[in-house]
């Protein structure tokens, strides 16, 4: 079985809702962040990035053996083996990527800023304005994405959407809110509702018991 | 031919580099931004991120008409389009994606925002010395990997090597040394000295005279 060393964190659970959408069978494998597990050297020797998640493929999906990090290399790696949920050609296939790269570049960090500036009790005000403006920006920019499109790269459910989903799912903790982004919203909702992503939201949450 | 709407920038000079490498020709299309031309409706109807660069390729290298952003989405779409830079399947391909996503989530965030602190007379000392420590730790992330192989992903130079390069090439911008990381150091001696990257950045930095 395909093994996922992960916490309760916005990365760490994209991995366990795509593996549910795709059918593939696998362990969490709990790395807990509040006692610093990931900066272990038997963490550090799978990822020296110090970051959840990791997938470790001993020659089951894939060909050979594998430790890889980088949630969103992840999915791409999953969504390859499996064939599942990344178009395999065209410009169906370029728009997965571009969002799974604005995702990783763009909106991802600005929830992480957002959410780093929240932490910090004595950060200066305009630090978190201007942290919570980004995040706001960002979710303009998907919003004209979803206005085009029932999923973020188009009519289909892709791994763009389980990445952006990751952060989305927790816009409260960075105060955040989906109310000037109606079409966020909206595909927040439908994304929440699916069986795949409801079931490896409890398993995520699970390792944080 | 295919159009790089660009600047002088980091994470513009990927494509002209990447295009250099595989044999493309292409035209440059320069966005001025200092003038802020990149938040004009014109840019922003190619990409509502309202960022460069984008390509423009009208159905020239893929099947269909297409305006794509985030620079490392590009340097995946010419990789397919073309066969060159990015292995077909296995862990040499996964761990190009693994170096794409950790450039794009990890070491170029964290170069922007030491860019962004220099740039701000009054952001506090702490403030930088933070953006540059997490930029060297990015830097060793980086270090690891050219520990193992010539390039970041292995054996061969990949579009991640491409990727990684936007912002190294600019180091100094950001305040850093490559002194500490004697393998990245060699790597940027080796990618600085490849014919297709010397003239991708000549015609790149043209752009902002």
């Amino acid at each position: 079985m395909v093994k996922v060393h992960a916490y309760a964190t916005p990365n760490s659970v994209k991995v366990p809702i795509a593996l549910e959408e795709m059918g593939v069978p696998y362990e969490l494998v709990p790395v807990n962040l509040r006692k610093g597990e990931q900066k272990s050297d038997a963490f550090k020797a799978m990822n020296a990035n110090a970051k959840v998640p990791v997938l470790v493929d001993q020659a089951i999906l894939g060909g050979a053996d594998i430790a890889l990090s980088e949630s969103a290399a992840i999915l791409v790696y999953l969504a390859e083996a499996t064939g599942k949920l990344l178009p395999k050609a065209g410009v169906e296939r370029a728009l997965v990527f571009e969002q799974l790269f604005f995702h990783a570049s763009g909106l991802s960090p600005a929830f992480l800023q957002a959410f780093l500036v929240k932490l910090q009790a004595s950060a200066a005000p305009e630090a978190a304005a201007r942290a919570l403006a980004e995040v706001n920006r960002t979710l303009g920019v998907l919003e004209r994405a979803l206005e085009r499109g029932k999923f973020v790269a188009g009519r289909e459910f892709s791994i763009a959407d389980i990445a952006h989903f990751g952060w989305i799912w927790r816009h409260e903790s960075v105060g955040a809110s989906l109310e000037q982004t109606p079409n966020v919203a909206r595909w927040f909702s439908d994304v929440s509702a699916r069986p795949a992503v409801i079931t490896a939201i409890s398993k995520t949450m699970a390792l944080a018991q």
